[in-house]
């Protein structure tokens, strides 16, 4: 009897263990477009707060865009670029209440430049997963008719609202 | 004649190439601390926007903060983290005039801990340089006061104003 405890006690952890240390995979966009790996890591292109709608947002870019961002050569952005955008709701600083800071996670975008896969687009690939668990935005691949519907007045800026930070 | 125009011209280019290949290092702060290499490639910790004085700022972390943050090991933050602070001053996008965006570059502020070597300033080092020239912020060493005087509210975090956002 305390054997067989014992051998139980032994799978559950060991379940819990397995389930623990697998990430549950994030699913592509409706339009085939798999999550870019490594985000969080990705070199500063600028940040914005929209009054609009309460949002903070980091404007992140892979190795390529940060590239084009250092050799000012942005307008159009070299294929391979890739801009994250990370969104959160406003909260403030209990310490500083002057200071509109990033609440709640909300989503995370992304335009990938292929200017001929996503010639139709604007040579821009475009997904959004929302909310900290990272859920596919969009029901079929149409919702990036929405997506690049609100870029388009921005063609001029290779329909990017986004301008790089000026450094030092 | 000839020749002595085209040595007068070798030189003169030799001269100027030189000139812009080396970069004028930035002098370090009042109190020694040489400013961090390579902070523009730092990953990210946080972003703010202060109504009271109208600038956008973003928080970036070296490895040893970065590392801290995935861990969730920053009340105190551990030796060797150094925490970058750059300031904007508020503009808005001519596309999307509700999107407050960084504008015209203010200053690079840095925290570096050192909880043995500045233990007079609760473990931290304080660094500012002002302007895109980054001229070093301060008289002489004693502005450190100034630092950790508007640091010591957030004495229970550290001394540290941000906290790093929730990513998923």
């Amino acid at each position: 009897m305390k054997s067989k405890i014992t051998i139980i006690t032994i799978i559950t952890l060991f379940i819990i263990g397995t389930a623990f240390a697998l990430k549950i995979p994030v699913r592509p966009a409706p339009n085939g477009i798999a999550m870019p790996e490594g985000f969080k890591s990705w070199r500063l292109i600028a940040s914005s707060h929209r009054s609009d709608n309460n949002t903070m947002r980091v404007i992140l870019g892979n190795d390529t865009a940060i590239q084009a961002v250092r050799f000012k050569q942005t307008n159009p952005w070299p294929d391979g670029s890739i801009i994250a955008k990370l969104v959160w709701k406003n909260t403030s600083l209990e310490k500083w209440p002057a200071a509109t800071v990033p609440g709640e996670f909300v989503h995370s975008e992304f335009m990938i430049k292929d200017s001929m896969k996503y010639a139709e687009t604007g040579g821009w690939g475009f997904a959004r997963w929302k909310g900290i668990s990272q859920k596919p935005y969009g029901e079929d691949a149409s919702f990036v008719q929405e997506c690049f519907g609100c870029h388009t007045p921005v063609k001029d800026n290779d329909y990017v609202f986004t301008h790089p930070v000026e450094l030092p």
